[in-house]
């Protein structure tokens, strides 16, 4: 075994902006045995997406099938991921099943997908970009903490349940396809940003409506954030609204949970691994 | 059998203003025998919605359990109809099973579960609030003429083929959930307005997931329309999506159909109804 932790960085949503690489080597410089490896593809663009499908495939499996990598975290969100879903499930060699993937956001799909394949240890969590937030350093600090041993940057809500964390677009965009992991037992964790609440409200229809049937140990609500301005009051807040879609789906409402798109988003590793961490 | 058409006109989503009823009576006026029955809830207003869920479900059952009425028409969308959908489909009579079912967006909710529950005649047309519209008269013409039994209004793309219409978002929401119908055999035909295209490209992913079970005869994209500008081009084009998604869900893409949110919007009665004229 490797001393260092040894992260890969790829982008299988949208472009990394390369000015953002050296202030996150500042904080990693503070970890000792910490080593972050920029896959080049980060800094692609191809229209939205960081690169074409092709690219952000092939740089997932490079990094995700390198004997040599123990983590590969994903760079940001911004939309795309749920492109190269099905084909990563396909190539990712065994390499990535003793691997932690770290994300959020639109990175979910992913996580969501391999937590239902059972390919890896997907865990919610902050991402690079996040270093340009205000108090961006300790998004990215609370990752590099984690990879070493410390238990302090996870989600303080976690109990002996299964869990997972998704924000809730990217949640309902997966909730009755394929790629939609069975959650039965788990506590189900959503967040959201820049949605209007009347959106937020239909996300809950939605996914409500495919959790009801799955019999989940509960859900809590995250930060609900940068919600824009309408032309009219939608008439409850992003609470209101969880807890009437819970009440109307027989889904026990557990209360906030500690994530969201802010430099405060803690760390959930996926399924019943309170006590696991890595290094 | 009564000589007039009654239609009677609920807001399952969000409100009418009060002044465009004139204007749809005007248009009305030159129908022979097409009286338009507003439901006073049509102007209520609670928070987002045109009154409480109960206060919209209520009407919706005034009007569609009512046996001298012989066509339910939405009076607009803007989000709402999903959340009494369950609790129609309880409440409808018998009444409501020889009624037309008129609107589009989303209202489509209500359309897609009565379809699901085989309950009346689903038909996706243009609403009383399109008379705000550039020649929105022309939408509100269509649907009356359609009513005394004209077939010019009709979606020109029909064939035999059983057919549903959809707002794509509203399709997305549906698609997983109980409230969707089986679509095996149809002719699927979807329209988005104000989305981004990463958003109507996420929405395909989603959607046509589910689809790709069912065994649908193809797709048919009507227009998507006012796309936001966003920070950087999408790099593909509302169509191309379409048959990127279509392709690689083995979807086959039909070509385009004459529905949007617009004054051209056209009629596609749900099912095999080609041949069906009210009145």
């Amino acid at each position: 075994m490797h001393m260092a932790i040894r992260i890969a960085i790829c982008a299988p949503s949208a472009t990394l902006p390369r000015e953002l690489v050296a202030p996150v080597r500042e904080v990693a410089s503070c970890f000792e045995g910490v080593e972050l490896h920029f896959h080049e593809q980060c800094f692609y663009e191809a229209g939205h997406f960081a690169g074409t499908d092709e690219q952000r495939l092939e740089a997932l499996l490079d990094c995700a099938n390198d004997p040599t990598i123990d983590a590969v975290w994903f760079a940001r969100g911004g939309y795309g991921s749920n492109r190269i879903c099905e084909a990563a499930l396909t190539y990712l060699s065994r390499e990535a099943d003793r691997k932690v993937f770290l994300g959020s956001s639109d990175a979910g799909y992913l996580l969501g997908s391999l937590y239902k394949a059972g390919i890896g240890r997907p865990v919610h969590a902050p991402m690079p970009l996040d270093i340009k937030r205000h108090r961006g350093a300790e998004a990215v600090e609370r990752v590099l903490a984690w990879m070493k041993g410390e238990a302090a940057p996870i989600e303080p809500t976690l109990d002996h349940r299964p869990t997972v964390a998704f924000n809730l677009t990217t949640l309902a965009m997966l909730a009755g396809t394929r790629f939609m992991p069975d959650l039965r037992g788990h506590v189900v964790m959503v967040e959201e940003v820049s949605e209007y609440l009347y959106s937020v409200d239909r996300l809950f229809f939605h996914t409500v409506e495919v959790l009801k049937g799955m019999d989940i140990a509960g859900l809590r609500l995250g930060r609900v954030s940068d919600v824009p301005e309408n032309d009219r009051e939608f008439g409850a807040d992003a609470e209101t609204i969880a807890k009437d879609w819970c009440a109307r789906a027989g889904i026990q409402y557990l209360g906030r949970a500690d994530i969201g798109h802010d430099h405060a988003n803690r760390i959930v590793p996926f399924g019943q691994q309170r006590d696991f961490v890595p290094g």
